[in-house]
């Protein structure tokens, strides 16, 4: 694909221009929203989607300096992850490359449109993107704008394409051999049916069940600050805690001073027998270990020791991201060899869990997949390899009679 | 689990335990293999299965070779690919880890076992390995033997553990939360019914179907001996070539030069029409062009420019390898850009496609998916990795406030 054969200059050439045309269809794309907001409202679509639907002058102005941020990011394409002389004059290389074709669905969320598709053009992807329908002329809008500056850049504007139908969509995820990977952005429901009605590889992850433990050994009012962060700075957030686990002797002080902040920030509890004897006064019944609220709710159980709160984790956790407060290195140290999370945090908040703060300039998502990208995903999960390797006549047969061996010597990336 | 917490010198000394307790019970493995292979003939098995099935005490000890050879690998686990200051004394690092559980499928070859076992136990997995029935004897045999040396180790032997009857087998593909791997190891029919029937990620390739293409530009001669080599060298590999490509202007003279050769090799040629006319003797029908011979039958097309030559891959080719001979370093290049295939070569024979001739040390198995890990899949193919992030009682609060801000320094590795 001619993409895939672009220089940097000239992708991150075109990546500008869709941030140039944006700004030119300013007007044109809000009244399209617009649009969208008055059909949701006589639709009494719920106000959470209409939130994440809008997108006004001010909205709008953040997302183009989001493209124009990744037209800055360095390129994650051509990169050399490997050198090596297998013989003389014959050499290997490993080469970072675009992935190719990305299938990304994404419900309301407008702003998602402009996102994905400059990293997809950043990294010399083509993208189909499907958008809810209750956003269809917000994103037409959007899409005519992108593919505007394109036409004047080195790439073919038909490098994005809007996808319109449920059965545009359905079909996209049977594009097994043309599309790469498929990237959904929405609710929980929305990826694990992408997950289950395709075979191409998804990026995303269906849940964010995430722990704090409070350790023995523990400096008590940093391990509230940090529940508190974790809870309710942004409940919505795939990174936000759901449970709260307890070290039998941390829990009475650490209630005793967590409860009423809790309680000032709206944060309900939801507890075991032991942490309701401490004051906690909702009750969880087991659905609550398995809960990802995605609200000012949280789940508080007392644990006998650091093994048992490492057991509840694998059992019910969604190796997103989990943390741990305590004072003893060597407890911090076992809790980051065990749990098998995306991430494994020690006195910090979970809500770092994300590709902005890691300092990868932009997210494509995070994922809670065992095998790798895994974790918060930047432009590095659009890219894949090739090995290239050069020779001179070389054949096999040399290397199995003994008439040549191979050197194998690493040289330089 | 356990396994994944234990030092680089405790996984070696496993892996060489499973080696000395192999090599103690030789005599009942060849015994068990001997009986296999009585039943075998009893049941009337196909001889290349037979073959495949055999275990004597020189094949035995080769195995052994090779398992000790893993031994000595470097360390998979614990690599740290980032470390990253976020803001001070908040610092991120990526550190490679053992994925968990593989789930290992293969036919007949009792050897595969030893040599799965090992990597697996190499990198800190768990392993639970299906062979076929046929070599069902065998496997009982290797795997006691394995367990035994695993016993002396630090390692539980529980590890590994072997899976007889057809059900688990089709229980282990739904184990997904459990099994974080298939490694499917046989016949591409095998592969492509566990591609099918399983959401687990398959470590592993269908099909072969590679080219070698023979430009205007060209060193006859080389571009012969490549192209021998390529289908003669092990044509039951995925590595050999199934089609080959050869320019207009080239196809007389490379043809003239290579028929004898080929004649001589006893390979079996099926070209287009313009092939034909130019003395190949069989037909090519378009079912040709999407055949893994995976036997010395080679299909031939003549083609017009290199563009076709690059179409023609794109559409029939299945992204494991494939090749140019040219003398010109700009029609090399445009190849190794253009060719979206796990592996792309310039002037050198197909074959090369191999963990072993990469100087990877072992290989896993070659994967055609497009995202990592493509190609020849060495131990890194067996981990995964965890963002472990340390701090002081950081929250994310302070930097959404602007109180602090992040810092994003990187620190060496």
């Amino acid at each position: 694909m001619a993409l895939g054969r672009l220089e940097d200059q000239q992708r991150r050439d075109a990546v500008a221009a869709m941030a140039a045309a944006l700004e030119a269809a300013a007007d044109r794309i809000v009244a399209a929203n617009q649009a969208d907001l008055e059909a949701a409202a006589a639709d009494g679509l719920p106000a959470a989607l209409v939130a994440r639907l809008k997108l006004d002058a001010s909205k709008l102005a953040a997302a183009i300096d989001g493209v124009r941020q990744v037209a800055q990011l360095p390129d994650p394409v051509g990169v050399r992850q490997l050198h090596r002389e297998l013989d003389a004059g014959l050499v290997l290389e490993r080469l970072s490359v675009p992935l190719g074709v990305l299938g990304v669905i994404f419900e309301a969320r407008p702003d998602a449109v402009m996102q994905i598709a400059s990293l997809a053009i950043r990294s010399g992807n083509g993208a189909l993107l499907k958008g809810g329908r209750e956003a269809s002329r917000s994103c037409a809008a959007i899409l005519e704008a992108l593919r505007a500056g394109l036409a004047s850049s080195a790439v073919a504007p038909q490098a994005l394409e809007l996808l319109t139908s449920r059965e545009e969509s359905l079909g996209l995820l049977k594009l097994d051999g043309l599309v790469d990977l498929i990237i959904p952005r929405g609710s929980n429901e929305l990826v694990r049916f992408i997950q289950d009605n395709t075979r191409i590889p998804v990026l995303g992850h269906a849940d964010g069940i995430c722990h704090l433990y409070v350790d023995r050994e523990v400096d008590l009012a940093q391990a509230v600050r940090i529940a508190v962060d974790a809870k309710t700075h942004y409940p919505a957030a795939c990174n936000a805690i759901e449970t709260l686990l307890l070290h039998r002797e941390a829990a009475p002080a650490f209630l005793a001073a967590a409860l009423p902040t809790f309680a000032a920030a709206g944060v309900e509890l939801r507890g075991d027998a032991a942490s309701q004897a401490l004051g906690v006064s909702g009750a969880a019944a087991d659905a609550d270990w398995r809960a990802e609220y995605s609200d000012l709710v949280l789940a508080v159980r007392v644990v006998e020791s650091l093994d048992q709160a490492l057991e509840h984790i694998g059992c019910y956790g969604s190796r997103h991201t989990d943390a741990i407060c305590t004072t003893n290195a060597s407890t911090a140290e076992t809790f980051l060899r065990s749990v098998d999370s995306a991430g494994v945090y020690v006195n910090c908040s979970t809500r770092f869990a994300d590709g902005f703060r890691y300092g990868f300039g932009a997210e494509v998502g995070i994922s809670t997949q065992t095998l790798p990208p895994r974790g918060p995903v930047g432009l590095e999960g659009l890219v894949t390899y090739r090995y290239l390797l050069r020779g001179d006549g070389h054949i096999a047969a040399d290397y199995g009679s003994g008439a040549r061996r191979f050197s194998h010597r690493d040289l330089p990336l």
